[in-house]
């Protein structure tokens, strides 16, 4: 089974790193460009096992390491 | 418009803060995770503009700066 989570930074918590590109994108001629976040996509491979499970294992792993809850919020999808 | 990008390190490239990832979730005893790679998840806000002239733009801005394509793939969504 395959896990593919995407944290992303809470609405209102700053981006510098999304600032960074976002800069550089419309130094590169990008104007159309008005906002840049960024995030982390991770892809967990997991043994086989009931998507139930797969779902509870999944969100722990995200709240205990993946995601900074406090700042991130995540969502994933099971394939 | 609103572009969800993924940024992924290419099949058979060394991933090592995915292999740090894999050793952390097993140390907190998730032994059902056989493999970890990490990316980058990129939204844009874009202006206006038309679904084809939005594709060939980021397009452009992940060959331009996005992704690193010797060691990196990138798939986007448009919204």
């Amino acid at each position: 089974m395959l896990a593919k989570i995407y944290v992303t930074l809470k609405k209102g918590v700053h981006d510098p790193q999304g600032e960074a590109v976002h800069h550089a994108l419309l130094s590169l001629g990008f104007r159309q460009v008005s906002d840049v976040r960024i995030g982390k996509y991770i892809e967990l491979k997991l043994g086989e096992m009931e998507r139930n499970e797969a779902e509870k294992k999944v969100t722990e792993m995200c709240q205990k390491l993946l995601a900074n809850t406090v700042i991130e919020g995540y969502r994933f999808e099971l394939e």
